[in-house]
This record gives structure tokens, C-alpha cells and sequence, in this order.
């Protein structure tokens, strides 16, 4: 990770960026009444078919969007446009869901003017109700990208507060390559393969097999670290379009560039996971969690998780309560194996257990760091060479209150 | 477990039984100051040296009380009194941790007049601070069992808003055995080996290996399939003492009336582990998941472990919305294989959803089912003999206030 990072220093955060920023690919949003107010239907088109990847849910409940869309890029292994409706999940409805899927990606197509098998279609909110098609009919006749009333962003949000997206530029063979992304996800979000709706869309050149290799790559380490509550959808997906628009010669690992798109990749990756994990249903502070001196890599990644997933560390964070007893604990049933004499922890830089017993702090201090919106806890864990990061959220009064009426 | 719950025909539950009901046992609790005002120290006595067996946390940070008991039992797989503290868990305390453990069990020897080699010592409240050892001295020097100021029962709590003890009788050789019990736990709570403070004594004649086994055997059943916030605690333990007055023969595999003793055993574990997700820390309502038709036993309890720990599913009953697709996703995300077309859902007896498909359903109905503070969930995942119950609790607001300001 670190490596690839200091290939960045030239890397540039495009200002207001999103998923239609990259050269040939646009985007919009508008509202076609699957809700009574806000925007409800996304889409994304390349001038040309694109290079496609995609990674899915492991629920085995997938959503009728999902298996079309797998299927699309499996025969295809190009996309030119992506259908996105949110508000109706379009999962656990069976044959009939499988043919609405694809009936709406027939729709879009003909709308924008690309093949039927070159549209991905996703959508997102309450699982085992039909599409009401008349309403997707109107609604996708309607797309009219010289007049979008809507970004794609806002399109396919649910409970999420905040849009989330951003851009990047590198240079690859001299020429400017962006990279642009947006996601949505809110509840239901557990590290697990591709935790909620992700779109990434590049103008580099590059071949689909490549592109799901780097896709893969990159998720390990940023979306699959995210959790909110443990609760894996069924309709999770991430999907990455490659134009090959920047005219760079195409990408691979053989490219003497591959890890300067790569780490860019991943910081557009990690950086929408990180929006995620901040707006978490009632959250009111991202947790991030650092482990290192574990035995290994997948050791560091179980600490993390457990930490940054259990419910009595969220909610002492919630409280701004440097309660590090619920720290050790997570670590102590996390599964990983590792010394417990040799385990210490930090509060940002403060110290406040070391080498398994511990240390006088000050507790004001303490609160006070709590008090930010914007926590990160350090666990060293022993002396290999393990390390990981994964990011959640407080557990608070609205994520009761959100989820406990949000059907109704 | 069917087989053994038929045996308990002639099973009587006694009116108000706990912990000092089976003969030759005597059990008591008194306020000794760890905290302001409520019983705070517990103990129980057998009239002379008890087999004893007991499990475990998992948790690798092992609480020293629970090193020092665990060392006991291994020792003389024997016990003639425990004492337990609530307050302070004596956990992540070190050396001078597991010296001070040691500094009760021998003061409670004296007091008690039992060896110090048979006294099992438990603690249970924050994590992290030293046992006040001047307290704990004069508060031990003060037990006297001919006028207890409390219960055991009592004595044990922490955020537990209620008592947890029963005791049952049933016959062996002829001669009334009695088995009863009392637990604690509300918060840190997780099906993973004794997820809690659990303490049965019976008047069973039985060897220490043989009531190993039995233990183990139906804590697998009955507290490792609880769960209220999926955190493992670090003090976690069940013991189970047998000082033989009832005067039947010795049990074991081979005796004719294993089953009835296991039954019953199981029976006193499984309503002292229900209590536990009842009185989940904010829980207002019992989850009991019931899983059949799955491959085998262990992918139906991890179906019903992902339903009962579902975050989404426990925050859809708080708000008595009946939103299957959380169950449906818990069971698609559980990590047990299954036909996902071959998958129904109750709720009591309401079908809600049929071999993958929604099914229509009355909600007023379905909304009155759930205002009950019991509440069974049914899930038939296929046609296989596989089949588990797990219990847990609904996700309120009272656990984010109880748990955000614990420790303050």
C-alpha cells in the first residue's frame, strides 16, 4: 500500500470531481417518483464501450440487478452505460425480478442510444417488493442528459446524508488519466465483497482482464474494510468502466505506470469507503483502526475488523469514553492468535495500555480527542510484520431510530 | 434435545429455586462497597468438597479470577465454595491481577472454613482497574452466612435489571436430585463458549469427568447460543458443582437415568441462558430463532446465530416492523450453504415469505405479533435433518445510553 502511495505524489484531486468527470463519460440523475421527492433514478454513459469489472456481494440472496449485470460483464467484459434506481431493491423477487432487470436495461439502451448487452443495471433500498415498471417506463423515457435535473450522485442515495464522490488526475505515458468515482451506502454495510453500490469510471486505456485484476486488488484493502453494522446486502456491487479515452498506452502490470494507476485506483476506492464508513446510519464520527505487529496480514485484518465492528467499542466512541477495555477485549475474541503480554494501544497518539496492562492517561485529555468527529485507534500487537486499517462508525440513538422505522 | 426433554415428564420446577436450593448448599450476597449501594460480593458454600466442571471464554485476554478458578478445577476437580464480585472484572490487571485473585480465594477460605484449593473465584464489571483490596478484605471478613443482607443472585449483577435463578427436581434411584442455578450477563454478550457468569449446583452424585462432559454438552445448546451484542467477554464462565447429598448412584453414560440428568441440566442451563437475552442490556423484547431443513447442525446454528445477531433484524423488532428481508439477508450472509429457493420464514405462525418468494401477509397482524415481548422467529432453509434454536434480544435505544456512558 505504501509503496504505491509514494507513486502518488504527483497525483491531483480534481475539484467537485465525480463518476462523470473522466474524458468521454457522462452522467445524471432525476426524479421519476419511486419516492415522493428526491431523486430516484442514475445513470452513466461512455462515447464508447468500455473495459468492465465488477465485484459482488457474497450474500447468496443476490438481487435480480445484480446476476443480470455479473452476467453482462462476464459474456461481454465491456459496459457503456450503467442504470442505477434507488428507493426498491429489486432482490427476492424472483423470476419476475430477473425479467424486470432486464427489461429496464432494454429500456436504457434504447434511450441512450448503446447495445442492450452493454448496460449494467443496479439498483438499491427495499428488499422483496416489484419494481413498479410503469413508473420505470416513464422514468427512463425521460432521461434527457442535455437537462439532467439531478447528478447521478444524489440519484442513488437512501438513508446515506451525503453524496460521496470525488476524482483524480495522474499522468500515464505523458497523457492526463482521470480517475472518477461515486457510491452510495449507509446501512447494511459489513466488510464482505463490495459492501454497497460503487461506480468507478476512468478514461485510461486498459484490458477488462487487467482492470478486474486491479479491481480486486484494490477492494481487499478499501471497500471490504468498511463496516457499519455487520449486515451484508444483497445487492452489493462495485463496478469500474475504462474507456481508454486519455489515449495512454493500455495498462497492465507489465506497464512500467501499473502502480501509479493502481494506487490511484485505490485512493478513489479507499476514499469513498472512508465516505461510507463516516456517514453510516446515525453516525456522528468515523472510526478509523490501525493494527500492526500482527503475525500477518489476514491476523492484522481480523484485529481490525472485530475492533472497528464491535457494537460496545461504537458505542463507548458515541459516548466519547476512552473505555480501552472494550478495545482489548474485541482483540481478545477477534480469532487472530497473539501475545497478550505483548499488546498496546493508542488513542490517536496517546498512549493508554502498553504491553498488556495499563497506563495512567489523562481522561480529559482523552475525551476531549473523542470529542472530534474523526477517531483513529492504534493496536500494536506483537513484533511481525501484520498491519491493516479498516474504518466504521459510532452506534448511536439515530441508527436505533433509522432502523427501527425505516420499512414503515 | 428432544429425546432428553421427554425424560422430564416427572421434572418439578421449584418455586423460587437458585443457586443454594440443592441440598447441602447454602448461597448468599451482601453490599461490601465496590459500588454505592447495591449487593456487590456473592458466594455459595457445599457442605463439603463438590465435583466441579466448568467452561470458558474463548477471549484470549483471559480475566485473572478465571485463570485462578480454571487452575482449581484442572487441579482437584473438586470445589466446596466460589466467590464472585461484581464492579470490578479484575481483568487486563497483571500479575498483582492474578495476586489479588488469589488473596480472596484464601480469605474466602478462612472465612468460609473450606481449603484454599477448592474455592473458584469470579469477578464481573469494568475491565482494567485493581481489585480495592482493603474492600474486598473487610467486605469477605463480613460474610456471615446466618444473616445474609442479600442473594447471590443479586450480588452478581451489574447492568442486569433483573435476577436470573431457577432450580428443578426430578428423580434418580429413586431419590429426589434437585439441580439449580443463577447467572448474570445483559451487556458483552456473544454465543462463543459460557458468554457470561453462570453457576449451577445440584445434590447429583456424579465424578468430576462425567459432569465435564455433560456441561460441555449442553452449554453448546443453551449459553453458547445466546447472543445481545456479539462482544465475547473476557470473564466469562460457567461452573457447575455436584456434592452427591442427594444419594443416588453415581452418574455417568452408563447409568440408566443419564438422560433425565442431562435433560434436566440442560433444561436449568437453557432457561438461565434465555434469561440472559431477555434481559439484554435495553432489550425490550426475546428473540428465539428457530432454524430447520438445514444440511446439518452447524450450518443451522450459524443461519440462526447471523439471524439473532443481525443488528437490522434486532432494530426492525424493536420497532415491531416486520421486515423479512433482514432475515432473509442474515440467512444469505450466515456463511451456512443452502438452496436460496428452498428458503420460508415465520413469524410465530404467520408465513411472510415461501421457497424464495414474498409471500402476502396481513401487517396489522403481523405488527401485533411483534408489540409481544416474545418473539419466534421460524426459518425453513431446505430438507435436510439440520436444525437449531438461538436466542438473542431487540437493538434499542437503551443499549446505545447504556453502553456510551458505562464507564463515566
Amino acid at each position: 500500500m505504501d509503496k504505491r502511495m509514494a507513486t502518488l505524489d504527483k497525483m491531483v484531486i480534481l475539484e467537485n470531481g465525480g463518476v462523470g468527470t473522466a474524458k468521454g463519460f457522462t452522467s445524471g440523475g432525476r426524479h421519476i417518483g419511486l419516492r415522493y421527492k428526491r431523486p430516484d433514478l442514475g445513470w452513466i454513459v461512455s462515447e464508447v464501450p468500455a473495459s468492465a469489472a465488477g465485484v459482488y456481494t457474497t450474500n447468496q440472496f443476490k438481487a435480480a440487478p445484480l446476476k443480470v449485470t455479473q452476467k453482462v460483464i462476464q459474456q461481454s467484459h465491456q459496459l457503456q452505460a450503467v442504470l442505477v434506481n434507488s428507493v426498491n431493491a429489486n432482490s427476492c423477487t424472483g423470476e419476475q425480478g430477473i425479467a424486470n432487470a432486464i427489461q429496464t436495461q432494454q429500456w436504457a439502451a434504447k434511450k441512450l442510444g448503446v447495445p442492450d448487452d452493454l448496460v449494467a443495471v443496479a439498483s438499491t433500498g427495499v428488499i422483496g417488493v416489484q419494481l413498479p415498471m410503469d413508473v420505470m417506463e416513464k422514468g427512463i423515457e425521460g432521461i434527457d442528459s442535455a437537462c439532467d435535473e439531478a447528478t447521478f450522485e444524489q440519484a442513488i442515495l437512501t438513508t446515506d446524508t451525503k453524496e460521496k464522490h470525488l476524482a483524480v488526475q495522474i499522468v500515464i505515458d505523458g497523457q492526463p488519466v482521470t480517475i472518477g468515482g461515486a457510491c452510495k451506502g449507509s446501512g447494511m454495510i459489513h466488510p464482505n465483497m463490495a459492501t454497497m453500490l460503487g461506480f468507478v469510471t476512468t478514461d485510461a486505456a486498459i484490458e477488462a482482464a487487467d482492470l478486474q485484476g486491479a479491481l480486486k486488488t484494490v477492494t481487499d484493502n478499501t471497500f471490504n474494510r468498511i463496516t457499519v453494522d455487520g449486515d451484508t446486502s444483497t445487492n452489493d456491487m462495485v463496478l469500474v468502466l475504462a474507456n481508454g479515452a486519455a489515449g495512454n498506452q493500455p495498462l497492465s502490470a507489465a506497464h512500467p505506470e501499473w502502480q501509479t494507476f493502481l494506487g490511484a485506483l485505490e485512493y478513489v476506492c479507499r476514499s469513498l469507503a472512508k465516505m461510507i464508513a463516516a456517514d453510516g446510519e446515525g453516525a456522528t464520527k468515523l472510526i478509523e483502526v490501525q493494527v500492526s505487529g500482527a503475525q500477518d496480514h489476514v491476523a492484522a485484518e481480523k484485529i481490525s475488523k472485530a475492533i472497528v465492528g464491535s457494537s460496545l467499542v461504537k458505542t463507548a466512541i458515541f459516548g466519547s469514553d476512552a473505555n480501552w477495555g472494550r478495545i482489548v477485549c474485541a482483540i481478545g475474541y477477534s480469532g487472530a492468535s497473539f501475545n497478550p503480554d505483548q499488546v498496546s494501544l493508542k488513542l490517536g497518539d496517546m498512549l493508554l495500555f502498553e504491553n498488556g496492562m495499563p497506563i495512567a492517561f489523562d481522561e480529559d485529555e482523552a475525551k476531549q480527542y473523542l470529542e472530534q468527529d474523526s477517531i483513529v485507534i492504534k493496536a500494536s500487537v506483537g513484533s511481525g510484520d501484520g498491519f491493516a486499517v479498516a474504518w466504521g462508525c459510532d452506534l448511536t440513538y439515530n441508527y436505533v431510530k433509522i432502523n427501527a422505522s425505516y420499512r414503515s
